[in-house]
């Protein structure tokens, strides 16, 4: 049994789901695991990782539409607004989705469904640069 | 240390919350864990895994419900309509709850709460095969 | 390889996010762990596990306020009511955010980000025992 580390770093440019499939894969084929699972953590309190549809725009378009009517921006009640009126929004969408993946790896591949990819979610208006860290446990 | 390894074919027969927990805990009792943690991931979009009160139908139901009303079907701002009305708010009730879970397993039982279940949250209107991918991380 | 386990008793005193940051690192370097994953897994369906900035108490406030709007008590369509008005709302907060997160540790630290913090989410107006499973996997 073995744990591989690498820490990713993305740069945004801004809302919106940035995906990340390719780059997990090609560290856990770099890696040669066969067997085992992957583990996906995002640094941040406004940003998160989803695993979603990675076929059509049209659903990505609408799911970013979504996290930003599911906590909108500028209302009264918001008592944090003091790194933007974006800031609090964005903790509010990074508390209803996830900050950790668990992904099983069988045969040498990340065993994702055909549908799905992994994404960054990106909650604050600017880019950022996000740390995410993905280890592996590889059985051997 | 010892990887388990089982895919779950479940059924649906449209949306809905599915009870799953007593045949996560057969193929743990088969396979005489005794320590270790339970990994379970869902290959879909469109449906969800989610840990919550198993007891009491009528709580199932709210929660069915809530579902339904947090994304609605039919909202005119939807984009993603070419796989039909329920597809994009499947994808967004699938966002907001989990794609995978984690569980820990003592003295060879799953450590759910005394009101806990794991439930198989189907999102789509029609009823859809689904494939779960069960992993247990035993230590020994 | 080896599984470290502690299980925690937090009594909260009502509704609101709790911060447990402390108390878990607490536990990881007690045990000397240098390298490996720590799993929380809450044996509750009207409680969570969140991640999200500890740093400023308005963001807290913001956070707690949001779980009370996003799924508001009273609502006449509500069945599951015998265990008080405020059980099926508890139930929805509680779907919609995690009841587990696994965090990797690295070089003897539990390796979040500079503004994240563990939380234990009260969903229920009263104060509750609430149990919550810590399992380290360590690498040696």
């Amino acid at each position: 049994m073995h744990l591989y580390k690498h820490n990713l770093i993305i740069n945004t440019n801004g809302r919106g789901l940035y995906e990340l499939t390719s780059q997990i894969k090609h560290h856990i084929q770099t890696w040669g695991v066969k067997e085992g699972l992957a583990y996906l953590f995002i640094q941040h309190c406004s940003a998160s990782l989803v695993i979603n549809e990675c076929y059509d725009s049209t659903a990505r378009r609408d799911l970013e539409a979504y996290l930003e009517r599911i906590a909108p921006e500028g209302e009264n009640w918001y008592e944090h607004t003091i790194e933007g009126s974006d800031d609090s929004p964005a903790h509010m969408r990074a508390l209803i989705t996830p900050t950790n993946l668990t992904i099983p790896i069988d045969d040498g591949q990340l065993s994702l469904g055909t549908w799905q990819g992994i994404y960054l979610a990106e909650h604050r208006q600017r880019g950022h640069q996000r740390q995410l860290l993905l280890r592996v446990l590889a059985i051997e």
